[in-house]
């Protein structure tokens, strides 16, 4: 399995409207080949910002890039940037292969 | 949902001995209440070390610091040290609630 997770620090005031945007979009992932599941997270504050983790599960890597080049992505990033949400900084991607599970 | 990450940055050549540490660790976990699912993930890797990360479901907040606080807990993290794994810096913690979850 392989879990995507895009960090983003979404500046102090902007938390709400950044919430908005991720529970109004129309990913169409559950039609996606290899999707398993997805997750918004709410992390940890700082004194400017506080930070959020999309968090979406894979079967492998390959299904994940195979996404990241379709139609259906281009599609779900479409809006991207038109809310107005303050950011610090680029959104950070790390990959990660799941290596032990369940206990 | 609340998910515990801890990330860790493992030195080159360390990686092997790391996921031993925890494929061989005897954490309880499953008799703990509100554990839901554990993951260790491996990251990408940079010039120096690659990035591991712990990642546990709790049913929430609440669970994870009685956990933390159990001799359960305690138990568990005996044995950390003796192996010989070279970290670059201390694990950072992250906690995140989930906040969207399916689509």
């Amino acid at each position: 399995m392989f879990i995507a997770m895009n960090r983003f620090k979404v500046a102090k005031g902007s938390e709400e409207e950044f919430e908005k945007v991720w529970a109004e979009r129309d990913s169409h992932l559950d039609e996606v080949a290899g999707f398993v599941e997805f997750r918004l997270l709410r992390g940890p504050e700082a004194e400017d910002h506080t930070l959020f983790a999309s968090h979406t599960i894979w079967r492998d890597r390959d299904s994940f890039d195979a996404w990241t080049k379709s139609e259906a992505f281009r599609r779900a990033h479409a809006g991207a940037g038109t809310r107005k949400v303050l950011y610090l900084g680029h959104p950070q991607f790390e990959g990660f292969e799941v290596i032990l599970e369940g206990r």
